[in-house]
């Protein structure tokens, strides 16, 4: 079901009040509020008051603060972050004592995927828009993903041979030859890059598919955890 | 007050119902367990059931969580990573697009400060016990902290000169000539380390007491929210 907060003048309490029916209601398992929200409106306050366990795209911050903590355990891992590690995990790539840098600090893949990595103890580096030499970090990297909504900004050049790149960008540029006069492309120059890279995963078909996959596994899970509860509780 | 939870035998449940009476007493203004746990006890159960107005040590997952989000807010800051931005900032050093390196990933100050470095816009890299070669990234880093437990494992070579150099470790170390029979050091060789650094704060004698002083006001913090809370609601 899509609760529409989008109208304008639409405040805070609005959008708790909806995610609140939501709260409440046993029909619905997984609550996914779509970022970012218009700027007058408060996001950690709306993260928030998300129940912790309908909360299947991993962003409340007690999840977030029980990722990041050793031995801490979230209900639920944010779904492009955990992509990353099941991409890496499935090209048979190991994590450990590898030098990762995240190229990029958002609250939706930036920093999780940092902790995620740091947890499956990787030598983690995340560089954003105040680091001053992005490219002299990039190079010493076996793993790189790429997360900071700059088309292209990834060159070749950039890569150590062999690394594995995972493009998380989803940038629209203008392309006159398309009907919709735009294209797709993440924040990795594919051409230049792949040349060099020893596993690279493009934008799009890459993460972005993936990520759909994990929400509707959370999703799955606080489903199954429900009626779990139900049974334990006695109640039909 | 001090409650004594370290009797063998003593189980989860016993140290939660220890920190509930906290919580319920309003003469409390702050809780502070003091980690580590022993190894039977589960650390997330107990931070997690101090009452988030209380938690002036800043360990509750949902103060993590908040400390990690951008536009986060958390209620308190954990005191010792507190200490180290406190001690670069009085120091006049800007630490906006610095590379900086924090050894050790602990939930007490490795992983926090690591987070709010980054949060001060610094290029933020955690080394620790899966790292291959520390010292060639220690050795690029403007701004160090160590917090790894290891005694004067940093060496003088290790860093850039004019580096800023926090020493959080606290090892002690056999010592003979002492009536004790040991000495406190710290995870920088200050011998050294002070002849190439632009600033060292040592051990003992740097953070230690700061971290007493920002748990101090923490508390003060609290106790005056808590008067702020009671005069809004009207109660005496």
């Amino acid at each position: 079901m899509i609760k529409n907060c989008s109208r304008i003048g639409c405040s805070d309490s609005d959008v708790i009040k909806q995610v609140d029916e939501l709260n409440a209601n046993s029909d619905v398992h997984g609550i996914l509020v779509q970022l970012p929200l218009p700027k007058h409106i408060n996001e950690e306050k709306v993260l928030t008051g998300i129940r912790i366990e309908k909360d299947v795209d991993g962003f409340h911050p007690l999840n977030i603060g029980k990722l990041a903590m050793k031995g801490g355990e979230p209900l639920f891992l944010p779904c492009t972050p955990k992509d990353c590690l099941e991409l890496l995990s499935r090209s048979g790539i190991s994590i450990k004592g590898k030098k990762a840098v995240v190229v990029g600090r958002s609250n939706i893949v930036g920093l999780p995927v940092s902790l995620l990595l740091l947890k499956a103890n990787a030598t983690v580096t995340t560089v954003h828009s105040c680091t001053s030499d992005p490219e002299s970090i990039i190079r010493e990297a076996d793993i790189i993903i790429a997360a900071a909504g700059q088309p292209m900004m990834i060159k070749g050049s950039w890569i150590k041979p062999g690394a594995a790149v995972i493009d998380v960008g989803t940038n629209a540029v203008d392309d006159p030859s398309r009907k919709t006069g735009y294209r797709l492309v993440g924040d990795v120059d594919f051409e230049e890059v792949s040349k060099r890279a020893g596993w690279i995963y493009p934008v799009p078909g890459g993460v972005g598919p993936m990520t759909v996959a994990m929400l509707l596994k959370n999703t799955l899970e606080s489903a199954k955890c429900s009626l779990d509860r139900q049974n334990l509780w006695g109640l039909s």
